[in-house]
């Protein structure tokens, strides 16, 4: 088992972090940085760990050559090692509650009827709850949770990234086979490494005082 | 400046990382852990940077006490060492976007007519764009990616949290000042140190095969 990282070390990482505009284009990421980064999003949190997303990873260049048309022309979406694009459920339904239940009890040894209260509760949940009025609404905040998890785990490891809600979403759709589909796309992240020269990097970052965004009760 | 961390470091960290039920309410987080967490709040990424947030810390008792009456009596609100309340701006003005160029210019040096072609971009964007129908919920995303941020780095440096979306968020406004304000609680995360106990932490972590998650083009 690793130590935690130190306070000094995470507090660096994190102020090293910036929307990186100008990536490397002949500097991969290293594939054992990779596959933790890919853990990353799959161990995301998420409400009842529904985990109502899809990340697609996108490493043929004539089908990033094509987002990137529809991203504004961004050169990160081609210019970056790696391109993930985040979709979210657009909805939440009884069978993929029961999808995430079935999955509960292949992990953890259950019986499927030992849920059926959890069940009860997380199908209520969905179906008059406070996210029943906008579920697509509700698993695009999750998705922005991994987006967070996805961001900072990539900081700590020393890679960049830039997220992108600039997109063309229904092109993404379409391009990436998701047209008409459970999943729609909701943003995207390149990461890589930047090059030193890009101002960007080299700005000094923005943020609130700290007494004008954290208030203490 | 320190190494990043390894990738093997980051996945134990973050596999390490679950849903805490029980804290241990006699070990608070010391203060330069803490301290570098608020930094990680304060440090998060957001759409342009605008920031549209606020954390309420919150560690008067009595005010736990009360929000945990409106928080399904969840023993964490009062027993974690640490209570962030996560707060989204109900709308971005043109007000909002002058506040974040103001600040901007005051850290960059920059002179605020610099930026007049910024300002128009991002007014249009919040006035005429995708985000426009629904402001509210685009600043809930970028708390959300604030969330996942928070979460993150408290895995990294050893401490648990809990991410709380079943709490009375209309009661949290009210009882912490901020009925009718601009910003809207949203959700809640507690952190602390687990009780070795918690039988929530010795279950598996249940996620869908790699390959059900995550898909490559």
């Amino acid at each position: 088992m690793h130590e935690p990282s130190t306070p000094e070390q995470l507090c660096e990482r994190l102020r090293w972090r910036y929307a990186t505009k100008q990536f490397d284009p002949a500097r991969p990421i290293p594939a054992a940085v990779w596959n933790a980064l890919e853990d990353a999003l799959v161990l995301s949190p998420s409400s009842f760990g529904l985990q109502p997303w899809k990340f697609v990873i996108v490493d043929d260049p004539a089908l990033r050559q094509q987002l990137r048309t529809v991203s504004w022309n961004q050169a990160q979406i081609t210019e970056a090692s790696k391109l993930v694009v985040f979709l979210g459920q657009r909805t939440m339904t009884e069978a993929d509650i029961d999808r995430f239940l079935q999955r509960t009890c292949e992990v953890r040894g259950a019986l499927i009827t030992s849920l059926d209260g959890y069940r009860r509760m997380l199908v209520n949940f969905v179906q008059t709850g406070w996210a029943a009025q906008d579920l697509a609404g509700w698993n695009a905040r999750q998705v922005y949770l991994a987006l967070g998890q996805f961001m900072a785990a990539a900081a700590m490891v020393g890679v960049d990234t830039c997220p992108m809600e600039g997109i063309d979403t229904i092109a993404y759709d379409r391009l990436l086979g998701h047209e008409g589909g459970a999943f729609k796309t909701l943003c995207a992240c390149t990461a890589g490494y930047r090059f030193a020269t890009d101002k960007h990097g080299l700005a000094a970052k923005v943020r609130y005082q700290k007494d004008q965004l954290i208030e203490r009760r």
